[in-house]
């Protein structure tokens, strides 16, 4: 059984102790909070289910401990950056980090990596939602007379979203104003942005998320080869289960002594499954 | 650059002919036939597009000479036993075998391991198709009477088929013999299939094929995640392709000292990839 810890737990924390505890292969040492005393953490890996800003140094503070960990770090343009930081750390006290393992970046990355291989030419379209978005919503949550807000993505196509903001005002705080600071901010100024009043956002809530993900490409001289990816899901429980299937394959690649940090298109999928290679080829090859 | 050598030269061979043309960092040292003396060959690896029950001994000959191979098995049951059977041989030569490279067995194992390792309780149901089924093609030529035949595969869903067998009489034969013949065959017998005359089965020929593949599935405790891959391709052109960044992926793993036979599912797709790692997570993850 593998020994695992949960540092966080909001929406992601709570849905990684549901698959922890589904997973036929692992045990729950332990639930953490933030503020918590993390040097006595007895785990295999530390599933990080922190803000993702707080990402790097849990990350940090664990391998120095030797564990493992995994993460669903989300800034896609400083994913490498991370990978970069937290590889000598990990080599050095002989662990494993798999970051960015969510759905997107995440599962979607082996999708898009994939279908690159096999039509190197041509053009990968990811289309979010429609769902919530978190960064957007922390966005439009910080704008001055804002109490509450939901932003959802919307697919146009083509990797073109609209962004369908819901606000739940301030006592005495005037739409038209928010409205404008709104859509003048860098996280909403780029795309085609409805702002809408409502008495309460908290009845709007719901964790359902997908994407259509298509690529049309070129394999060998041969055009036209198209592709499709779409998954309709809640956001949180699938979160969770790819970090889980990744304290699996963290496990694995530390009993390899293949330490250091890793993106989810670093590793063999069959690592991310529990029960036996062979099985697990006959079923699914 | 890494040299290739392909031995076989039918639709695959042909394909994979011009998807190592295509690729940047691949050069074609050779194409062989199969009565050529092949222990002349000086490639990195030799990509086996010969008929698939003759792709064991054409392996074992290459890994013998310590040249890597790749090749597209299809026959489903054997696959995890001719891994078996290469690993030792590619072990003791210091090379390695990338079996069962196509797109099914191929990629859409890939995304079979990657739907179930995120969403482990469900089903998975692969739809083939509408497109060409050699198996079933090779069978139908065999029944007394046919002079040429294409068995085309319909997808029904929930991974039922329907077959539509197209037969080209030889001069004199009876068709209500023939139909009855083929309908007995093993090949046919638990599908619904219908047999269909024509005066050419010539005219009728197109490499189109497709797959749809769908999963509902349960990630920790929460069920209806729904996720789809659907392609609509070229067939040889696709399984060229995949093969050709499965030799890609040899080479790393040889480098490695990786040594010995792996289906797709146990390789990091960041391997079937050109170019360098940090531009590959940066554009793709």
């Amino acid at each position: 059984m593998t020994k695992i810890a949960i540092i966080g737990h909001g929406n992601i924390g709570k849905a990684v102790e549901e698959a922890v505890k589904a997973a036929p292969d692992m045990e729950l040492t332990g639930i953490y909070h933030h503020n918590d005393d993390l040097s006595q953490i007895k785990a295999d890996v530390a599933l990080l289910c922190t803000p993702t800003r707080e990402v790097p140094s849990f990350a940090e503070k664990m391998l120095q401990l030797g564990i493992s960990t995994v993460d669903s770090f989300d800034i896609h343009g400083q994913i490498y950056d991370l990978r970069q930081q937290l590889t000598p750390l990990a080599r050095a006290n002989k662990a494993v980090s798999i970051i960015a393992a969510g759905w997107d970046p995440g599962s979607d990355s082996v999708v898009r990596t994939l279908l690159q291989a096999i039509a190197p030419g041509g053009i990968t379209y990811t289309n979010f939602g429609p769902g919530r978005s978190m960064g957007h919503t922390v966005a439009a949550k910080a704008i001055h007379g804002v109490k509450e807000a939901l932003s959802m993505t919307i697919p146009l196509g083509t990797g073109i979203h609209r962004r369908m903001v819901y606000v739940e005002l301030e006592e005495g705080a005037d739409f038209k104003t928010v409205e404008k600071n709104l859509l003048q901010d860098d996280y909403f100024a780029h795309d085609e942005t409805h702002v809408i009043p409502v008495p309460s956002v908290a009845s709007l809530n719901n964790v359902a998320h997908g994407v259509h993900l298509v690529r049309s490409g070129v394999s060998g001289t041969t055009h036209n080869q198209r592709f499709e990816f779409n998954m309709s899901i809640n956001n949180p429980a699938l979160t969770g289960q790819v970090m889980v299937a990744c304290a699996r394959a963290a496990c694995r690649l530390k009993n390899e002594s293949n330490y250091g940090a890793y993106t989810l298109i670093e590793i063999p999928p069959i690592y991310l499954l529990s029960g036996d290679t062979e099985n697990n080829i006959r079923s699914l090859v």
